[in-house]
């Protein structure tokens, strides 16, 4: 079965298509599971916490580092047995973010990111990802009432990840889809590409 | 300054001799700084509590990653800075923890370990790393009134663990201390190698 994810900087709207996704398969009595990252298993949450607990200095190879762990659990506990049971997997997130927000965002080489992600994923790749494209001006008004760690960072880091996330979309693995729209218009044109790709 | 690490199987000694090492510095109004691993700094404490946590399986691979991100903090918050300082650092568990127990023990190639712990390490090496050696067994009866979830595992994976060592110290950074000895020997017998090294 297939296994897709969704990317972008924060308060794309990824989360809000998910779940518009998830009822339309509901519909079409797709069995799915989505996971989140960080996150998505027991482990995953815990790690979750330290990554958003604004407290400490966290260095950028801490932070990743904490990504691929949550990162390997996911894959090994939830990931791989779903695919293996016949259900279309959605991530909330996956290894592109840390090439967007490690790599490009805090200027980790892209080849040190990959080659951790690929320990950390046994090699799995999504495939497709949609990439929800927001200017980073939306991204700050929708979440201006929000405070963590990552959403203390600064405008210049969000236009890094994103410009990140406009090299990776020349890759044919990924959609961009300009999410500075009516959700439901961004939600039909994901369906569209789904079953195009004859995803679904 | 020098920078030292004492690696070795659960309740070989290594936190005893640390002491007893430190009193010895004191005396000598060496200045010094001693890091444990996991841990030793705030993000790491709580990358501690999850692995030390029996509630969930953890896969060896997210394990590693959890070492090594904690790892990744205390080199950059701690270990450098100390050393800048004129500190002497001694560490109390550091990367090849990661290549004996994570490698040798639950079977990750020893080379992504390496690379991913050079990645993390930023490539500093102690100059001696003592290996405190005593049989399984007793390690076994040391710690038999412990409980967490590394204290759970098996015996197989503690001699595994063990033989990494004995494979590790072949190198000749590495020290193989008897520990199963009065406390006293072997603390001495540290304090002459270290003389004999000219690093104290």
């Amino acid at each position: 079965m297939p296994f897709i994810s969704f990317e972008g900087i924060d308060a794309s709207g990824k989360s809000t298509q998910i779940n518009l996704l998830c009822e339309f398969l509901k519909k079409k009595e797709i069995d799915f599971l989505v996971v989140r990252e960080p996150g998505g298993t027991s482990i995953g949450e815990k790690v979750r916490e330290i990554l958003l607990s604004p407290e400490s200095h966290m260095f950028p190879e801490t932070e990743f580092l904490l990504y691929a762990a949550s990162r390997a659990q996911l894959v090994r506990e939830k990931i791989l047995p779903a695919l293996k049971d016949k259900k279309f997997v959605i991530a909330d997130r996956f290894a592109d973010s840390s090439v967007a927000y490690q790599g490009f965002g805090r200027g980790i080489g892209i080849d040190k990111i990959d080659s951790i992600n690929n320990f950390a994923t046994l090699n799995i790749v999504p495939d497709i990802t949609f990439i929800i494209d927001i200017p980073v001006e939306v991204s700050l008004q929708r979440k201006a009432e929000k405070r963590d760690r990552i959403e203390l960072e600064k405008r210049e880091f969000i236009e890094k990840v994103r410009e990140g996330y406009h090299v990776l979309s020349k890759d044919p693995r990924f959609v961009l889809i300009d999410g500075n729209r009516d959700i439901m218009e961004v939600h039909h044109d994901i369906v569209n590409i789904l079953k195009e790709r004859k995803i679904i």
